[in-house]
């Protein structure tokens, strides 16, 4: 079944009109990409309002990347851009000219909320690449805002000691804000319940680099699919791709929500909800585990039922193809059993690594002068 | 009305006598600076206990200056240094020899009380100049403080791992014990109730910088006079200039205290209080406006009536002088309308990034080599 | 006495046999080691539960340390390897290619419980080496260890950031268990009342310079011998040389425990458990004093008590041998008065600075390619 881009089914104003473009397979990363593509690849159109996009697509005319806050603001092509820039990232050596091309730049980590896997991965990334990093572990508890200045001033006044600013924020919607202000570019490292683009960018390089495309995947979504962020953007991500099946697999309190089932049934994804984990396992190419999130259950006998019912372990990993992967954004508790760490179809310690090497390229798309796409 | 310096009318010791400097008109930072001036031109002499400087007057003869522990030791000619060479910051590229003229320099913060901004400025400043940086964020909460060490070990151990120490403490004269211990320079980014010097030298930097010169300067001080650090600097170091005046506008529960008053009296400086914003606002060169903290006050009915008696808006900016400039040490709450933000006379985000070149130039001025005035 | 290695006499197995090895005299730093030499020289044998060590004997036919995560794992040999390196750590100039050979190089610190000090040192050296440092002030509180995420897990993610990982933990044998897992190196920054191997080393490395050798010391170990990690730390290390004598003076409550003083016993280390501290100080080549940790008190008077009875003041001095040293961990509170500081005997701001040597030779030990012993 063939998606149609930015179909308007909902009535919400289209950001963008389809324009057929030459399918970029992207079966090796070596292939160049060709320039004229990347402006004419539509984003997916925002179907929902918890759905909508920055507003601000992403035009590879441009010489670098503005800002990154939203996943949906990557179409395509974009995408492309990215996923070649980090699979180079993964050959830099240290103490190469590829290692210092960020030398001189200044990157500080504005977390409001604290993140310490993510701040570390964007922070070692920046480093990798000669880069300096201003840190912030709690800007929300120390900083001037808790004398009352508003995210607006305080980007400001940062934005006068650093090249860019990697922003974390518990409210939805504050990248966006941050990136309205600023003159060097946001970097959205999570802001509440809306995006998280990077992660999400992540899990799609991750799919890419395990499986060898994007096209024709079948992926199973496990665990809490109504309050996971991450399982939301990559469902938006994986909707630009052709023939792809969604199956999720979630205990019914914590079922995916009708504005991400809308969105992907707009563009022509094919979706489905399984109660039966070992069901999917059988038929997917990527299980998608997620944590289930304790913090988001006011009823404790509910959070119990609904954490013990999709576990992963050696017994599922019988049914689960040879040419299958486990994926899991991290941290799990233990929605996935250690037995299964060792298995080679288990890639989310390698996923957590490739969150290095796509924030490596964003950061360089962002900063480096001289980008060619 | 000319100033005198020095002038002993409160029966303290006089720290420095008067001689009479050639005046030193700094209209062109390019212009250099003669070095037998700098021995000569005296600092402020302090009037009374809240008012004492460090003790330690900056003497232009040494190659480097020792410590950043109080804005009073620096008298008109280490100001004009200070100056000169934050000037020359304002102009240095990523990747060229100025930018890695701390390289090999370690600096450490040591903040007993969180100031996000002050510390990012600090950091920033170093990383400009190819220098490293020992974060600590919160050492009062985590530090072997809680174990009962004093501030005087803890500097003896600390300089073991840094070449400098930029401490931020909640205690009044701070940073005067540790450089009193201390073998590598100690700068002082706030201790309590008493001095911030790198702010009040940035507050002069930027109205030198704006303005374009700081001798016959009108400034109308706004908001917290009481309990405004930043003003009760400002007041001090204009002081030292000619033809000085000064409005002070503050709710009457936060007016400026007597201590000041009498300092600028024994100086010379003019200065009026003013009930009427709009009255000083159709005179002044300068609106230096502060935030009335909130935390100082314990009566709410009182903190809202001083609070919302002194905004400065888009109607008042149609009162200001064409040439005149609104300053503010932020963070602001709502004393300073953001509508006022895109006024070009708005300078206080330029005053927040002339922080990074005032920070820059005294680390360079206290650790590198071979400085010659 | 001689002492003999690796006596088996608690019934646990033997890790390592008794060889006999050349005596490495160390008088000069400058003497190189003979390699042969340092695969047969044994570590010390584990003889009670509380005293194993992670069971890592290090091989310097090896290029590099893999983990430093216990002291009891360093025989003689190895830790004449890290001091040789520390002492020539002690002449790296800035800007020089021996402040350059961790260059590209990233640590990443991971501590549970607030050190600043420790965390400080570690960074310090990292830097001063050239690497860089991604720091986490707190991660305990603010990781996901909070979400349930077990170390084994947060180890495998850091990995992916850092080429090696500072780690401090509140619980006992937690840097043993991260080194299990990791692919990069642990150095364990203290794990509760378990190891901190970079201290005991520093300690024995200041005694070493202080005193000039390590056989035939008379030591004084003062405080709360009970609870102090140093000081059993130390008492293991020590038992390694010949003819040690060890005085323990300490308030009844906090007595050195038995499993060390067996320890000693099966090593044939003289020790002596002495009240008086002024007969103590007149025999002693070092006076190794400890804070007494009031956080180990539930009853407020026993921690009185035991606070005050045993201080070194000037007056303690002067019985004090002209060659003797005063040692320790820091921080104090008053068990040392400050009027002792400026005598020379009093070590322990050397000391502090000695950790700095020490963390960079393990560094460099664990990173840096081409180490030849």
């Amino acid at each position: 079944m063939q998606r149609v881009h930015g179909a308007n089914t909902s009535g919400h104003p289209v950001l963008q009109q389809y324009v057929p473009v030459r399918r970029l397979a992207l079966k090796s990363f070596g292939r160049s990409l060709r320039v004229a593509a990347f402006a004419t690849a539509p984003a997916p159109a925002p179907s929902g309002s918890a759905l909508t996009n920055s507003g601000a697509i992403i035009d590879w005319h441009e010489q670098k990347l503005k800002h990154v806050v939203d996943s949906g603001d990557f179409n395509r092509a974009a995408v492309d851009v990215v996923f070649k820039e980090a699979f180079k990232m993964e050959k830099v050596e240290r103490n190469t000219k590829e290692s210092k091309v960020l030398s001189g730049y200044i990157m500080s980590t504005l977390f409001y909320e604290p993140s310490t896997r993510t701040r570390l991965s964007f922070e070692s990334a920046m480093s990798r690449l000669g880069g300096t990093v201003l840190s912030t572990e709690s800007a929300g508890e120390y900083s001037s805002a808790a004398k009352g200045e508003t995210l607006e001033d305080t980007v400001r006044t940062v934005e006068g000691y650093a090249d860019c600013i990697v922003i974390r924020h518990f409210q939805e919607g504050s990248a966006k804000r941050a990136a309205a202000v600023a003159s060097v570019p946001i970097l959205n490292a999570g802001d509440g319940p809306g995006q998280h683009p990077t992660q999400a960018l992540l899990d799609l390089y991750t799919i890419r680099r395990e499986i060898g495309r994007l096209d024709s995947i079948k992926v199973g979504m496990v665990g809490d699919l109504a309050n996971g962020r991450t399982v939301r953007s990559l469902c938006m991500l994986l909707s630009m791709y052709d023939d792809i099946e969604i199956y999720f697999v979630a205990p019914d309190v914590v079922r995916m929500r009708d504005d991400v089932k809308q969105y992907l049934t707009a563009r022509g994804v094919k979706w489905t909800e399984v109660s039966d984990l070992h069901e999917v396992a059988g038929r997917a190419d990527v299980l998608y585990q997620t944590r289930i999130q304790k913090e988001r259950f006011r009823d404790m006998d509910e959070y119990a039922a609904a954490r013990g019912k999709y576990i992963i372990d050696e017994d599922l990993m019988r049914i689960l193809k040879r040419e299958a992967r486990v994926m899991h954004p991290l941290p799990r508790v233990d929605e996935i059993t250690t037995d299964v760490d060792s298995d080679p179809r288990a890639a989310y310690f390698r996923q957590a690594r490739n969150g290095l090497y796509v924030r490596m390229a964003l950061l360089k798309l962002c900063l480096a002068d001289g980008y060619t796409p």
